[in-house]
Order: C-alpha cells, then sequence, then structure tokens
C-alpha cells in the first residue's frame, strides 16, 4: 500500500498471511482469543488481561437483551418488511442506540471523569456535581431507575466483579463517591443504574468515553439477533403493527390472493 | 479528474458552475424544474414530458403516506431513542421499504413486462400468468386489497390519469388484460391496487424495473420526516412501546431523578 | 381507532376513501398536487402557495446532487455489496446527511433565528454573532466555500427567486444582514454558500428548523437513487474499493470460480 | 403482560430480577457466560458446551476485520458526515453484509445442507452439486479466493479446530466430500475459503442456515467499531474522498471560516 493512500493500521495481508493490529491472525488470535478478547484487541492493540477481559464480558451480557424495547421493536417491524435483509433489520434496531438511551452511560462516564479528575478531591466535586443537577433539575446520568429500586440488581453484581477482579479503581470509586453525594443531595437513596455501572467498568479496563456507545451498539447487534430468529419462528410483528394502529389484538384474516 | 479514477457522468463542476446530467445546475435547472422533474433528469438524463412528470407526481403523492405503517412505528421508535439523529430516524423507516411491501409493485412490474412483450399476445399470456399463480395459490403481485374493496380508489385514479395524459401505453394495457384474466381465473373481482397501478405507471414514463423501489424510497422518506414533526408536536413513541410491551395504554409515570 | 392508541393525526382510511391531512386522498391530492406540494402539505397542514412550491422546489433541486460525496460513495459500496436491497443502500448514504454538512444549514437557520428577532434590531445582533465566531475562530455556519469564490453561484440563484416570489422577508434580510457584517469582521468577502441561503429559503416558507434536515434527507434520497441507476449501468463501486486498499486503478481480474 | 398483546419469549423482568431465556440475568448469566457463550444463550435457549464456544469464538475472531473493505469505508465516510451519530456510522457499514460477501456463507451452508441430506450418500450429490455449478459456469459457495492461494489458511486453521474439539461431524464431512469433488469436476485445486469453514462450523455448534448472517452482522459490527476508533485518531475518511473525486492524495487545504 503506498504511502499517500488512505491507510489502516488495524489490518493488511499478503497471499499466506493477515495481520491483526500486527498479529498473525491464523497463528495467534483464532482459536486463542475468545470474541470479546479480540475486540479488546481490536480497539486497543492490547490483549486485555484476564480481570479486564470478564470486566468487558460482564457489561456486554448485560447490554445484550431488554425485551421489547423501542430497538427490538424497530427490528422486528422492519424484518417483517424486508425479510430478506437481515441486516436491514439489525441497522434499524441499532440506529436506535442514541442519545435517549445509552446516552446515559456516556454521561455518566463524562462526569466520572470529572470527578476522577477534580483537582479538590473526589467527595468536593461529587458534591458539587449533584448540586448542580439538582439545582438545574437534571437527572444524574448513571442514577435512578423506574422499576429496579431500591437498587438495580445489575449494578451490584457488576461492581462486585469490579472488585472480585482487583479492577475497582477509581472510576468505579468516583462512582460510589457520586453515589453517596447524589444520595445527600437528593434526600433519599437513588440506584446507581446499569449505564452508571457500565460506565464506571468499561473506564477501569481502559475503553476511551467516546467509544463506549460502540460496545453498546456490538451487544445490542447480538440480542437483534436474537429477536430476528424468534421473529422467524413466533412472528410477533404484525400484532404490534395492528395493536398499534388500532389499539386491539390482531386477529389473522384471509389474505387478498 | 483523471481517466482513471472511478467516476461519474452525473454531475461535475468547477469554481463557477455546477454540471447535472450536462445541464447547468444554477442556469438551467434551479427555478426552472420542479423537485420530481429533477429526479426524472438525475434519473435518465432527459426532461420528463408534462404528462410524465404528471404520473410521477401521481405515484410519488399516492406512496408519501399511509399512517402507522411498519415504516413509521419504526422511525417514530428510533426519532425517540436518537432525536439528535433525524437521519437515522428516517433511514430505519426506510429499511422497511422492502419485499413484503413494495416487492409487489415490482413483481407486478416484472409481470406487466412478460406479458407485453410475450409473443403469443397480451390476452393468452395473462390468462397463462393468472392461472399459474392460482395453481401454485401465490397471490398475483399488484391484485387485491384487504380493505379497499371492491376497488382500490387509489388505482382507479392513477388510471384514468394515465388516460387523460395519453399515457396509457402498453403497461396499462397489460396491466387491464391481467386484471380481467386474473377475475376470469379466480371466479371473483380482485382490485388491481396502488401498487399495480404505480408499475403501470411508471413503465409507461420509462423508468426501468430495478429502479422503481427508489422512487417509494424517496416518496416515503417526506412521509417519514411528517411522522418526525408530528412525534415532535405530538409524541407517540413512548405510548407504543409501553403499549407493545405490556397491552396496556401508557400512563405518564415521575421520571426517575 | 380507540381514544388510548397512540395515533397519528396524518392519516386515516375506511374502505372506500383515504385521508391525509384532512384531504380526500384520491379526490384532492393524486393528481392536483405535485410530490413537493404534497411534502409541505404533510409537514404543516397547508396547501403552499406558488411561491412557496417553486422555492421548496428550488432548494430541493439545489441539494439532490453533489457528485461522489461521502453520501454516495457509501450508497454506491453498499448497493455493491447488496444490490438486492436498495432501501439499504440509500438508507446508508442518507445516514451521512449529519453535522458536517447539513449540521451547517441548521446551524445558520439557528442564528438566522437570532438575528431576525434580536430586540436590539438586526445589524448589531448580526455584528455580534460574526465577532464572536471570529474570536472564537469558529466557522459562521452558511458562509465560506472552499471552491465556489468569490460567490457560491447557488445562493445567488436562490436568493433571487426569493426576491422574485416576493418571498424575500425576515429570514433572506437575517442573511445579508449577517452577510455584510461577515465581511466586515473577516476584512474579506466570504460568499454566502448553498446551505446558508438553502436555510433562509426554508425559514421565508415557514418550515421549523428542526425539520430542515428532513428536506435535505429526502432530496439526497432521490440523488443517491440516481447513483444507484448509474451504479447498474457503470460499475464504480469495485474500483472505489481497490483504489481506497491500495491508491492505484482497479484491473478486472479473473474471478474466482 | 397480557395473553393477547405482542410478547417475547426472550427476556422478562419484575422489580427485582431480569430473566433472559429463563435463567436469571444477574444471578446466572453476568458474571457467569462470556459474550460468546450468551450470544449462543439468546438465540438458542442453550449455554453451549466448551467446544461449541470455542468454534463460535473462532468463526467470529475470523470475520471481525478484513481491513478496508467497502463496509469499513462507509462507516468511516459516513463517520466524518455525521460524527455525533456513532451508532449510524456502524449501521451504515453493517448494511453491506449482504449477497455479495456474506451471500457465500449462506449459499454454502445450503450447499453443506443438501449435500448431507441427500439420499444417495454425499460423494454422488457433492458430485452433481459441483458438475451443476461448473456447467452454470456459476462460482461454488464457499471455494475459492483471489489471493489466498493455494490454500486459505483461515479455513485450514477452523476445520482443525473442529476437530481438535471433537466437533467435525456431517458438515464438516459434507465440506470435504465437496471439495474434493470441485477439485475433480474443475481439474485444480481451489481452496476452501473462509466464509466456505464458517459455514460448516455454524452448522455443527446447530445455528440455523437462516441465521448465520447474523452472525457475521455482530462479528462485523465489533470491527468497525474499531475502524471508528482510529478514524478518531488517524482520520482517513477527508482522504479516502478526495481520492475517489479526484484520483490523487489529499493535501490539508485552509478551511473556510
Amino acid at each position: 500500500m503506498s504511502g499517500n493512500t488512505p491507510t489502516t493500521s488495524i489490518s493488511h495481508s499478503d497471499a499466506h498471511r493477515i495481520f491483526v493490529r500486527g498479529a498473525d491472525l491464523v497463528e495467534e488470535l483464532i482459536g486463542h482469543l475468545t470474541f470479546t478478547e479480540m475486540f479488546y484487541f481490536e480497539l486497543t492493540g492490547r490483549r486485555p488481561t484476564r480481570g479486564q477481559t470478564a470486566l468487558l464480558d460482564a457489561v456486554m451480557v448485560t447490554l445484550m437483551e431488554h425485551g421489547l424495547t423501542p430497538s427490538a421493536i424497530a427490528t422486528r417491524l422492519i424484518y417483517h418488511s424486508a425479510p430478506e435483509n437481515l441486516q436491514g433489520a439489525v441497522a434499524a434496531g441499532l440506529l436506535g442506540v442514541g442519545s435517549t438511551f445509552i446516552g446515559t452511560m456516556e454521561g455518566c462516564a463524562a462526569l466520572l471523569e470529572e470527578i476522577r479528575t477534580a483537582p479538590e478531591g473526589m467527595p468536593a466535586r461529587a458534591r458539587a456535581v449533584a448540586e448542580r443537577h439538582r439545582q438545574a433539575r437534571q437527572p444524574v446520568h448513571g442514577f435512578g431507575h423506574p422499576f429496579h429500586k431500591p437498587d438495580d440488581p445489575r449494578s451490584v453484581r457488576l461492581l462486585a466483579l469490579a472488585a472480585e477482579h482487583g479492577l475497582a479503581g477509581s472510576h468505579v470509586q468516583a462512582l460510589h463517591t457520586l453515589a453517596q453525594a447524589v444520595d445527600a443531595a437528593y434526600g433519599r437513596h437513588l440506584t446507581i443504574n446499569a449505564t452508571g455501572a457500565s460506565a464506571a467498568l468499561l473506564g477501569e479496563i481502559g475503553l476511551p468515553q467516546p467509544i463506549l456507545r460502540g460496545v453498546a451498539v456490538t451487544s445490542r447487534a447480538a440480542g437483534l439477533v436474537g429477536h430476528i430468529l424468534e421473529e422467524r419462528s413466533k412472528p410477533a410483528a404484525r400484532h404490534i403493527w395492528h395493536l398499534v394502529e388500532t389499539g386491539i389484538p390482531y386477529e389473522d384474516e384471509p389474505d387478498a390472493p
């Protein structure tokens, strides 16, 4: 590849070998790395430690499946409309991995970064952050959940895993510090939710904040494929469409010829 | 542009002028052509006649809006999830302009082509086509509608416009011939539906069959923008989501902080 | 449709009639409205005046086609990869109608709104806006063009059309006022570019700022369909791919079996 | 959830627990399953054996990254155009996981199914399949590669892994049988390529043919996130665009204000 061409450092190949991030795909990666390890290696060029892999696996397992979310509904409706085009149905759902849901993970990661690196120390900055949100009547990204009260069980589990693997560093500490400040500012207990805990864990394993959405996108892709497979054996899309249009359940009608 | 580069004949420009299909964009197109005329010119390199424009307008007006279709529902859900990204919400809906709905327009166009060009004459081939579908228990693309009976009023209107503009040529004739054969083969009246009439009109104005889906995609893009605008002033996405998840209407709940 | 269902006011139908924005689709719209008029009607519920239609047509004709843009390249590559799925190729290209290019239209519309409604009058606010951007070393949305100097010919044409149709109101006036302030602040002439002029015209015809991107999306959909049609007769995607990978032109090789 | 609503069996939850495929997400899945195991569980409702996991990991590691493919180029161009919208850039690239490239994996899986289940035995059917393709001058899906000759090293590795894990069953046998028949029919050696070997391995672990594209989509999503991360630190999109438009390398130009 010439020096003047737009090039990538991620991968190159010749007739006999394929390299990804400098490693021989066939000799060093296939059969040696799990998908999760390979994803980390693709992103960072470093092989993850066992603990880093465990946390990335845990976050991706957490984010994969949430039932009939807007993304899953969109995927099912689009698959019904264009079943020859599975990738389009997945893409339609992934387009919903945006600010409303995943933005809270990115927003929480930004808050943790602010708190971790505050010259005045974490507790003071955490109190300032909590107070700033309370006064602006804005939700604190990564906190609160409409159903999982008093605590989101996923967050408890994710944070325990970080500790278990010796990876509860400054991101996790910042999150706990913020949690105390939030409870104090609001005068009641607000759970750390799954996006908040995920933000802390992904920070601990060194993934940069602007790419966190990409972890969610990849994990959710797997979940949406699961919905497509279920849609094939147990179709819901026509039912969903009918319910939305009319408010009443769908009853099969004889088709036009 | 060098002769070795991948190039397009559609457009080129210099500091003072921009050309599309050989015409000066500023001098000859902006302010001179409607969007529909420009679309035809973009596709074919020819300026449409008044009749051709009228039929393309009529088909695109017909296809723009159909209420809460799977595409519109997907667009609204994705817009709710990522409102910063209007183009993603439109793209999600457009991904549903696939075989289930628009495939019937393409399928009907293929049947009309088969009948128009049959050496044994249109009526014989139309009878064979109808019989072939009846025996295979397959729907005849472009015929039948679950609600609009006995006739789809859009088809009646579209075909009348073709006649009015002197453009009811062999595609329209093939459609009418097929309609008679279908009614005879099934022993009852099946309406020509809107996709069937659209296929005939787009054939009459010289658009090639493989691109018909693109006419639907463009028209539907406009309709989906309309749904996004309504979603902004009168949100339905959370309601849709709740209804699909639970089967009961959504009641606003106090948000988590 | 029950009062409890998520509903749309855009469209409803019964067995004999289809209504869009309260008008009978078959009796009042098909054959009566152009696509552009129908798009305006879909968005606003109002039939446009002749001048409003002319300006919307002019903007959409301007935005349709720009040669091998990132969007057009993406569409061609994706069409090559999945030719069975035209809508996916269009969707891929439309996903690029984002902040980098179309954001300038929206950004300019926001500036025009700020200037139009400033209590201290347009000239003072325009000077403040220009100065603010100069000091922050930020581009002024809607101004400047790398190739079209001293003036973008499209903008000249679009603004002339607004005047011709008696629609050069406060949005156009704000743009001209800002242009004078920009030239003064930077000490040289910067052209109003096509996105700036488009922002002013769409403001004049009453389209809300958050939906302007949707006008670009719809127009660009038509242009991308044109690129797909050209890709079918004169394929460029493999050539593009090879050129990007290697920096040298693609030579057909005998395919693997 | 009422019996009349469109429902999913994949997931449900209450205030304290979330279930996926009948397992408690927090107690049984997070921290217990890798992403790959969870993906298999999401798709099938069964926990994979160690060997099944190894093969799915191996295939997904193989499919993740291939350098500047059409998908990766599209993702980079769209990310450049809409950087606020990472999921849109990934979606644009995924739309290219279609018939041209991944269709060969699905096509090979269909051939293997035909051969595995042929009443006349695998060798006879394999010969018939090879002959059928040769006479029709059609490529045999899963065979041949333009660069990797005489053998694609990835396929060798993937098939060795299947044997190593005791999972070289009838799908792998059908592939080897077809390979012999292909070499005999064409009178020269054609490599089993990576899509061919992947089809056999995914068949061995029990994933249904219509969902194989979804495995590729998920794996490629991870690779495209890697390209976005590289695009952020080492931008190539403007360079690609310039190269495609002009055939010459891009040189930074002073930006318009």
